[in-house]
């Protein structure tokens, strides 16, 4: 393993950390928060610190090529240790009972997780309601797609390590360099979470909350600023705004790049939006009148809550405004299959992305005419182009390991007593970035009282889902660590 | 399609299964019940005026050659016929509330399932419960393959027929005649069957219940005798023996002719068969240290209970000792995960077999390895050969269409209001041919409740599963049923 260039990049992030944490310093110190000010200062002294001796000693050294293997090395420590240092932060708080509660809060920030340990969220000052969200905002495009755009070039390194980190099957180059795509697409999703919190603030939500919630939006996290979720503010205009910016941030970015581009061709002939939106309205629609009774028989109501929530779990976004436990079966059966299916690759939403079904759907569809037609040779195709063979198995790969390693939680997670509603979607729910699950951690319960085991596990399965599983599982393979690859 | 060559085949199946029928009639008339023996003889006599009638038309045509579409097509017409007329017999002894009831009862028997939507079997005559037991019997080891044994010679179509019902990825061949390897695998069956009827009987248990539970226990099925169960006998010897058996009948069958033959090395390279006792005794220790202290700390009564539960999912037979559905989650959890895995290819358990599993798991190390070493051709071996990629590929879409007709499945009969684990967990033991799942359908539960749509869905969802997919969905495919290939 290069370990220069991997402290190299490391010490960027966690420079990058501290700066940012200046952020949630102001906001206490406005909101006269002064201990947590101090808190969230002294940890990024420490970060600028560490990151500073570990740069001088390194910046001036050949730093050599990237393999894969320290890609995915970078990756996952940077999302380990910006994750930790977040985590240190919240402890030192003293609103976490344990440190693997705080590791928790921050991994489920980065990772657009959005569950909580906390019972109680409208207790905890304002400095750390901002950072949770902000962590969703900085995790949900990438932060080191984002760190990457900042720091000097890598010789062409740094492809390796937006490809990691992006979500999706093929992250599409826009432009003829990956670096300056990505450039465009943080400045789209800076423009979106702008828009939305204007929009939020015009609905007389308040300035903080419109912000906090924009991020927590775009980031598709989930975090809220008051207990009841979304639904405690009581305003619906700003619920039907959240609902459809969750939409609009499941969509693939490079979408708005070509609309601005006006190359509409590229708009129209893409599936995976096409399916995208019709899961959601027939979702809507099957909810909608499943969950009538409950709501009086009021259509418009009806409507609300079950755009709402479909909205919100399809994008993996998990904000409430309404019970979902409570639901008929029919309900909740519809939610737990948009949990795994997730949002459009390229966004910030989590799961196993529309794109990946389609392909499965598709070569379920191949399967079956080859075995009526053994000779004929037969493609699996997306957008009117022909899917690598290589691209599809890794795709199915990637589905069975997906279901492997929620079956494999459900079991551990299954030693704490819940029933296997929790458990289970408890698990689905970490991997696919969501927050709530049903049952004990359904929209209105939390994580407050898994064992400490559990919520390691859950965690890990977070960032081995938000890394979409192969970065992380490769490290844990043997072949990883030969010496003498390194 | 070649109706000529489907028809007379089918006027086979139809023959055989009125003459079989005969065999309730007698102990109808053994145990005084004539007037369900009236019934049974009744429709073995319009099956074999039926079978008579299309034979007599057809038998002297050329039949012309075998499509795989048509060896699709008789298989599953096959299955659901001979489903159809014993459903027809259970219906008229007037102990099935309606048809969808008598149609669900005699599938659940074929396919080896054994959920019973009957809240009281003990109240059934002896005919009947002896025509239940019987059709797991016939129905695991393959009925087609049993007839075909008997019927003149089809010019090598048969090897179609037979591969199509013969669970696993690859039926082996034992002998250069696929025809003949399936009449030794039969007398295999056979002789396993009678001496555990024998062994059976030896330990006290009446002759009618031995035979019974021996012919439920062969074919993996599950029907029980009594509402309590095997338990109900409060027989230890009995369960001891029949767990035992159980696990034999969930071992590929191959490896019995290779142990009759000699073939020691056959058996010893037998990877799935490790594989398979590996994961039976890490399941059965787990869960006998998880559930001893709800046995008052007697570790005997603790394996008694875990052995017995184990050996009857992984083989998906579903009989039971106990209500597992009491058991704390971590059980529940591991039976779950033993529903999806089954036994192994070539014996007469449902599941995805452990044989797939291997297969799924060698492939994400095969991609893990494929990631770090791009240029690298790595093969996914079994039993140190090497796989066909498109076998590997069939396999891996074979897991997501497994998936998704379960979560498919969970939909709609979640519409009858059940809770998650419930519909889950039925959808899974249909799809698995178990039986008992978790929740209202647990081993102490019964199927009685669920709407006819729910009992229809179930039902198909059961053939779908032991003819293991591709057959049923093939012929939902409209390319199948395309006019110029008729």
């Amino acid at each position: 393993m290069n370990f220069r260039l991997v402290f190299y990049i490391i010490s960027y992030v966690m420079r990058y950390e501290g700066i940012l944490m200046v952020l949630p310093v102001l906001i206490g110190i406005g909101y006269h928060e002064y201990r947590e000010a101090g808190i969230f200062a002294g940890v990024a002294v420490v970060l600028l610190l560490i990151s500073t001796g570990i740069w001088s000693f390194l910046h001036k050294e050949k730093r050599g090529h990237m393999k894969l293997r320290e890609g995915y090395f970078i990756v996952a420590a940077s999302w380990f240790l910006i994750s930790f240092f977040s985590a240190v932060a919240f402890y030192l708080t003293g609103y976490f009972p344990g440190f693997a509660d705080a590791l928790f809060e921050a991994i489920s920030g980065f990772t657009t997780t959005g569950a909580t340990i906390l019972r109680d969220v409208e207790i905890l000052p304002k400095s750390v309601l901002f950072w949770r969200s902000f962590a969703h905002w900085f995790g949900g495009m990438g932060f080191l797609v984002f760190i990457l755009g900042l720091m000097p070039g890598l010789d062409g390194s740094d492809v390796q390590l937006i490809k990691t980190e992006s979500p999706g099957i093929a992250p599409g180059k826009l432009v003829p360099k990956l670096r300056d795509s990505s450039r465009i697409l943080y400045l789209i999703y800076l423009a979106m979470t702008l828009v939305l919190a204007i929009l939020l603030l015009c609905t007389g939500m308040p300035l903080f909350d419109s912000v906090v919630n924009a991020l927590g939006t775009a980031g598709t996290g989930g975090f809220g600023l008051l207990n009841d979720g979304i639904g405690g503010y009581h305003n619906v205009p700003a619920e039907m705004i959240i609902a459809i910016f969750m939409l609009l941030f499941g969509v693939n970015f490079n979408i708005y790049y070509y609309m601005i581009k006006k190359q509409w061709s590229d708009v129209k002939e893409n599936e995976e939006l096409k399916v995208y939106w019709i899961v959601v309205a027939v979702s809507v629609v099957l909810i909608m009148i499943n969950i009538l009774p409950l709501v009086g028989g009021s259509w418009f109501e009806s409507f609300r809550l079950s755009f709402f929530q479909v909205a919100s779990i399809i994008t993996t976004t998990g904000y409430g405004t309404a019970d979902f436990n409570l639901w008929p079966s029919f309900s909740k059966a519809i939610l737990v299959l948009l949990m795994f299916s997730g949002a459009c690759g390229g966004s910030t939403g989590g799961g196993l992305k529309v794109i990946r079904f389609m392909v499965l759907f598709k070569s379920v569809k191949r399967e079956l005419s080859r075995i009526l037609h053994p000779n004929l040779v037969k493609n699996v195709r997306i957008d009117g182009h022909v899917l690598d063979s290589k691209l599809v198995h890794s795709v199915q790969v990637f589905f069975f390991a997906y279901m492997a390693l929620i079956f494999g939680t459900t079991l551990i997670v299954s030693l704490d007593g819940f029933d296997m509603q929790t458990s289970f979607t408890a698990a689905i729910s970490a991997i696919s970035n969501i927050g709530p699950g049903l049952g004990a951690v359904g929209p209105m319960g939390n994580f407050a009282d898994f064992s400490p085991l559990s919520k390691v596990i859950l965690s890990l399965l977070m960032i081995t889902g938000r890394l979409e599983i192969y970065p992380i599982l490769v490290l844990l393979t043997p072949e990883a660590w030969k010496k003498k690859d390194f």
